[in-house]
């Protein structure tokens, strides 16, 4: 499930009302001023199925803690906010949680632990309950089934770029996310959901979401962070009338062009770094390099410098203890853009040969000569906007 | 043995020559334009007893190679060169630490085990033996009791300023330290001699030494980079003829002001944060917490910005697995310089309270609620600068 072998088409014009069964909303609330703060997506089946995978976070948000005491629950509706990630807020911001998903209910007509919440934004602070309430009883009288391109604009946070994805044949999968900041291991900063027509048990969207999650959300890490609020939602409408032949595959594909759209558009960053662990004794080990060698601010400020410091990659792969990575690091060869820079732990070809500053895209490959595994992780370099973002935005 | 708790007062005027029974010298040897590059300090004894603490990386350089392989012989001399780090340099660059030692062990007429060899600087570059081995020579002859300070001149390399710290008594510990970029867990990319005239066994040496690194350089993180060179060296004369009373104590001021000098000198940064976990169930705990909270960019831009962000500070503390640090998310308490901006894991006092800017120190209290244990852990908040230097800089 690589990044670089995935070669199933992504349409990312594909947004989470592209499949049949689905409508959404995306509107102004005036959470934040001037913007579409609020989206709201409905299963109308015929199935209702569902999975979710949450923030391994033990600080979490009132909303996640709504997430997991409803567990279990397939979801008809999500309602999302930014402005606010309503988190810190204590127990009246978890009523505050409950109190939205009450009023979703109602107007829907569907049981209370159907309706999922997410929350985006500032940590600390209350939602403006007497503008989402309002908010979210307007976006329910908005959905409609090209609902899904708002759904995503009201999503965004310090994005740049709303985000969608989505694979259209005998079934259809549609989604939207967003990210910016925190893109990190155990699941980016981030809210995502997707959507299918297509026929699912609920044993399979979890299965399936679980395997895309591992492979997409979980192989980025832009700066370490690891958020209060990540949430990522799989509905299924089963109105295609079609049960897909590898819907994790496809699912996997979806997912994996969200996670690059978020690096691609990841707080501050100029450049994307895609780093390729080869000859791992295994995939923990190989990922442990590959997430070492991406939380190295010292590399990842050469790399914005256009800098293929091939020092400060294995340097960093040393940090990873011998049980858990098993190498000889007088054998390990690292390429920058296909530069053989590092050859058997020492200098290889010239490293002015590499031009970092032609392209936004950077790979690094490290073979530790250790077996035959290969893991794929994408981070970004460490900019002054980068800094200058996260010292002036207080989130 | 916190920082903040160590009433030792430490003279910062003392370096490596301050006590009996030592002679350094410190010269410019051409391996850096204009400057000095090159350090001696040997031990005239009457005792001989070392010990040494090396980086754990397993990516390390030449004379770490070196002094693995003569571990267990006391040192009579130690040469250290920066300019280059003689890592990834193949058999050819630990030639050349070899040739080093075998150079000062001729001059001197000692043991070539008894030789130490440090280098830092670029890694994956031969250093310039032609213009090294001269160096060491003309340094030998250069010898003196008061050349500490041209040999903690000469261990420079971004550092803004040298590093000394001693305590004069009955028996005197005198040190040079250089630091600046990568400091570190697991110990900072620094060398560091430390000399006294206390009379010491080899295994007092050794368990002083450990003692005091762990609560000193190992308290220090400040971009989370680990070295292929950090070496810290102990020789104790014998000289003054005094057996200390409390050794590990004196050495752990001495260390911690050095520590402490490494942080406030670091690359780029603005701030020097000192992060002290209160009520941590063991210590393992409270450090796994600090470590996370000061890895966090997040945090470090908001500090370059004055922002006394505790959301980031929670968010860090909760990626922290249950299973190493046991807490209860809802009790934390967080001041940031006293001010209580985050009570019970949730808002407190009013942020605006706190004037980050006025101080370059900033101190990070974290009440976990969960036992007795208190770890302190200095860091550095994340500067355009720090951005800069390591974007502009090859290392």
């Amino acid at each position: 499930m690589l990044f670089s072998r995935t070669t199933i088409p992504v349409d990312l014009g594909l947004g989470v009302t592209a499949p049949r069964g689905f409508r959404a909303s995306g509107i102004a609330a005036g959470i934040k001023p001037d913007r579409k703060d609020l989206a709201v997506v409905i299963n109308d089946g015929p199935d209702v199925v569902s999975a979710e995978v949450l923030t391994q976070n033990r600080v979490f948000a009132a909303p996640i803690r709504w997430m997991k005491e409803t567990a279990g629950t397939a979801r008809k509706a999500v309602i999302l906010n930014s402005g606010g990630a309503n988190a810190s807020t204590g127990e009246k911001g978890y009523q505050d949680t409950v109190k939205t998903a009450q009023v979703v209910a109602a107007k829907l007509g569907t049981e209370l632990e159907s309706v999922a919440v997410c929350s985006t934004g500032m940590i600390g602070e209350r939602l403006p309950m007497e503008r989402l309430i309002p908010g979210a009883e307007l976006a329910i009288t908005k959905l409609s089934d090209d609902g899904g391109a708002d759904a995503a604009h009201a999503i965004m946070t310090t994005d740049t770029r709303a985000k969608q994805a989505g694979i259209a044949g005998e079934y259809t999968i549609g989604s939207m996310a967003k990210g910016a900041g925190m893109l990190a291991p155990g699941m980016a900063t981030m809210l995502c959901v997707v959507t299918t027509d297509a026929v699912l048990t609920e044993a399979e969207a979890r299965h399936a979401l679980e395997l895309a999650t591992t492979y997409s959300f979980n192989r980025i890490d832009s700066d370490g962070a690891m958020s209060t609020n990540d949430t990522v939602i799989l509905m299924a409408s089963g109105a295609s009338g079609v049960t897909p032949k590898d819907f994790p595959r496809d699912l996997t594909a979806v997912m994996q062009s969200l996670a690059r759209q978020l690096i691609g558009d990841a707080e501050g960053a100029s450049h994307d770094v895609l780093i390729r662990v080869l000859g791992a004794s295994s995939e923990n080990a190989g990922l442990a390099v590959a997430r070492a060698v991406s939380r190295s601010n010292l590399l990842k400020a050469a790399i914005f410098g256009n800098d293929p410091n091939w020092g400060r990659v294995i340097a960093q792969a040393g940090t990873v203890p011998a049980e858990v990575a098993p190498f000889d690091p007088d054998k390990i060869d690292v390429w920058f853009n296909g530069i053989h820079v590092c050859r058997a732990g020492g200098v290889g070809e010239d490293r002015s040969r590499v031009d970092l500053a032609a392209n936004r895209d950077v790979t690094i490959e490290i073979d530790l000569h250790a077996g035959t595994e290969i893991v794929e992780l994408w981070t970004n370099d460490l900019t002054h906007d980068y800094v200058h973002e996260n010292s002036a935005y207080s989130s």
